[in-house]
């Protein structure tokens, strides 16, 4: 397609009323005028993908997966022709089409499908009709035309795929906040957001609790080197720019602190240090679909260690019966849940070869008394876990030491 | 497909709540226990139609057909998965399909599309499987893979025509009443349900009043002599059996009495009495999509005429353009518009060579002192124009003129 195509994907709560889609329409009628080709992606209005949670709770609380998809993209597939209707009625020309209408092919795991092909000629000819595409978010459907959806940040990767397909020239997410910040501005006040940022760094944020866009859309955004820009809805601010090569000026830099209060601690005691061990438990776990982020083994004694990890709270009632089960099965004494913990991280590609970094956040941590339970690293961030009830004093302390605040 | 196999539709008020949809699956559950093969039509929600009409209302008054279409269609889709879950909590085995699923294709007449044809591959493959299929009613889709919604009882045509091409023993219409009445119970509390009655008698009765199954899912059933029975969702009555012909001792009778007080009577005052004058204001009416009903031209004064005609009330404002357009063509001085009126109708076999029917009528409405304004009929009923607030008591009149309410 051309450089003068253009997707825009706007989230629930920026099209939560028909008043909000109708100012959103404004926003995309203006972008018309200026691109040949725009496409549009949508999620579910406000608070309506919680609503039929609650529907499909009530008729059955283990439903189908299945049928879980078929009642979910529901949601989507109304904001799609009412932003569509909503375009019309500026003048200008708009379709709505389902994820299965867009030609969005996926795998047939329900809950959380992976886009596997994008067949895009009914979206092309509308474009090429002249037509603003409304596309559905979060979905799509199997060969056999079964609904599928994407899983958590769904239509982030319908937009960033579609994208890529259509060879745009960048993905714009537009959102209830300015952009991705250096910290969460309900927590700390001077956080700011960042101009520019690299894929990897975002994808880092992301995972450590940062819920601006999910890192599965960052991550096709980074294989096929498609600009990302993340910005507000109703406001007037450049956002920010998550590409490849950030400018100079910006790179080796600690990017901003994250943190995710929703979080669980289990701990498997007295577990035999055996090797396997690790493999069965975390095996089980994965297999029941529950991710595990932080792991840390002590040191053994007497042939018998403890096992420490971090799971998503929301996870913590679903994979209680699976680590019954695992620690009967690799002899653990006991297992403990621990929810008064959060995670507090450090992103930046600054870490890349500045050894006195680890020091300064131990430093800012412990000048508050702030005790760290547990630690874990990569090349470009660093987590630690604390006590749930430090999280706001944690992040505004290393905000403060990175000067995170200037610009 | 099986003698052993049913068509149950299910109405939005029986939907209408969680609760409700979950008292319906034992219902089914209960059918599937007798029979090899259940297929379930199923509308959508109690009024969610009507609040998706209102925010589409909302972004734009004059939304493009298509667009409603997708919009309107989600109804029913929501309804569909949550009875399949309802189902499987149950133990029963069950698939939802939407239209486009199911095979159902139509014509590209959106809001108001036909079926073209029904391939029901996927629908017997899952019924082969063991698996009772719920399909979203009300909506099919064209060979592009766009959405249809097929007007007014849509659910009940697809229900319907899935019957005929499934070659279902029969097609079950739940509703919230105990099936077709010989009158509306609400305005004759004497009234009682009709054990057979049949499709022409069925159709005439909808044409003139009767809500409870919509003329064209009755039409479907004659062509294809599919019997349908109307009953009650939550009732144990046996309902109303649509059918060729009903048992021998029910032939030769007056049915029932419908009314509706959902009506306008037009008149164009002195239009010119030329051949053609009445195909030229019927055929701009028609047109514009409004149904007409009774038609009264009086007799002819220095070759002018008054045409009286009525339509239904809630397309009036839609008319009054087109009739302001027609009267200026045709050279009528006025246009009057009467929404104070209501029809009533005998309906019913009896009136094939009885010809003390008429004056039967004539003598039960004027002993109530009821003015008939105008009168139309057919084989199979007799339709009177009377004032709006004499409604009630010209359908107990005339109720109790045929003795109804005696079996």
């Amino acid at each position: 397609m051309s450089r003068h195509c253009v997707v825009q994907k706007y989230g629930g709560s920026s099209v939560a009323s028909a008043e909000l889609i109708s100012r959103v329409a404004k926003r995309i009628a203006a972008t018309r005028r200026e691109r040949d080709r725009v496409v549009v992606v949508v999620s579910a209005m406000g608070d309506s993908t919680d609503e039929l949670l609650a529907l499909a709770q009530k008729v059955n609380p283990a439903a189908p997966s299945r049928e879980m998809d078929q009642l979910l993209a529901t949601g989507e597939t109304t904001t799609a022709p009412l932003m569509a209707m909503a375009l019309e009625r500026l003048g200008v020309r708009a379709i709505s089409l389902t994820g299965l209408q867009a030609g969005i092919r996926t795998s047939s795991t329900h809950r959380s499908a992976r886009i596997v092909d994008i067949v895009p000629q009914r979206i092309i000819d509308e474009l090429e009709a002249g037509r603003v595409v409304v596309v559905a978010g979060f979905q799509g459907a199997t060969e056999d035309l079964d609904i599928t959806t994407l899983g958590r940040g769904g239509s982030d990767t319908t937009a960033v795929a579609l994208a890529v397909e259509l060879e745009a020239e960048r993905c714009e997410i537009y959102t209830d906040v300015a952009g991705v910040y250096t910290a969460d501005p309900r927590v700390e006040p001077r956080a700011r957001p960042i101009p520019e940022i690299a894929y990897a760094e975002m994808l880092e944020f992301a995972a450590v609790g940062a819920k601006v866009m999910h890192p599965r859309a960052v991550e096709i955004g980074e294989t096929y080197e498609m600009p990302i820009v993340v910005r507000s809805t109703f406001g007037d601010g450049p956002g920010t720019l998550i590409c490849k090569h950030p400018a100079m000026e910006d790179r080796q830099k600690i990017r901003g602190i994250a943190h995710d209060s929703g979080v669980a601690k289990v701990i498997l005691t007295r577990v035999p240090d055996r090797p396997g061990i690790a493999a069965t438990v975390f095996g089980a776990i994965g297999a029941a679909g529950i991710n595990v982020d932080i792991i840390v083994q002590n040191v053994s004694h007497d042939g018998l260690t403890d096992l420490s990890f971090t799971i998503a709270e929301e996870d913590l009632a679903r994979a209680r019966p699976v680590l019954d089960e695992v620690a009967r099965k690799v002899g653990a004494t006991e297992i403990v849940a621990d929810t008064a913990i959060a995670t507090v991280s450090v992103v930046g590609t600054a870490f890349l070869g500045t050894p006195g970094m680890f020091a300064r956040i131990f430093r800012a941590l412990s000048a508050r008394q702030i005790n760290v339970e547990q630690i874990t690293t990569s090349q470009i961030h660093v987590t630690v876990v604390i006590a749930r009830d430090r999280v706001a004093e944690a992040v505004q302390a290393l905000h403060a030491e990175f000067e995170l605040e200037q610009d």
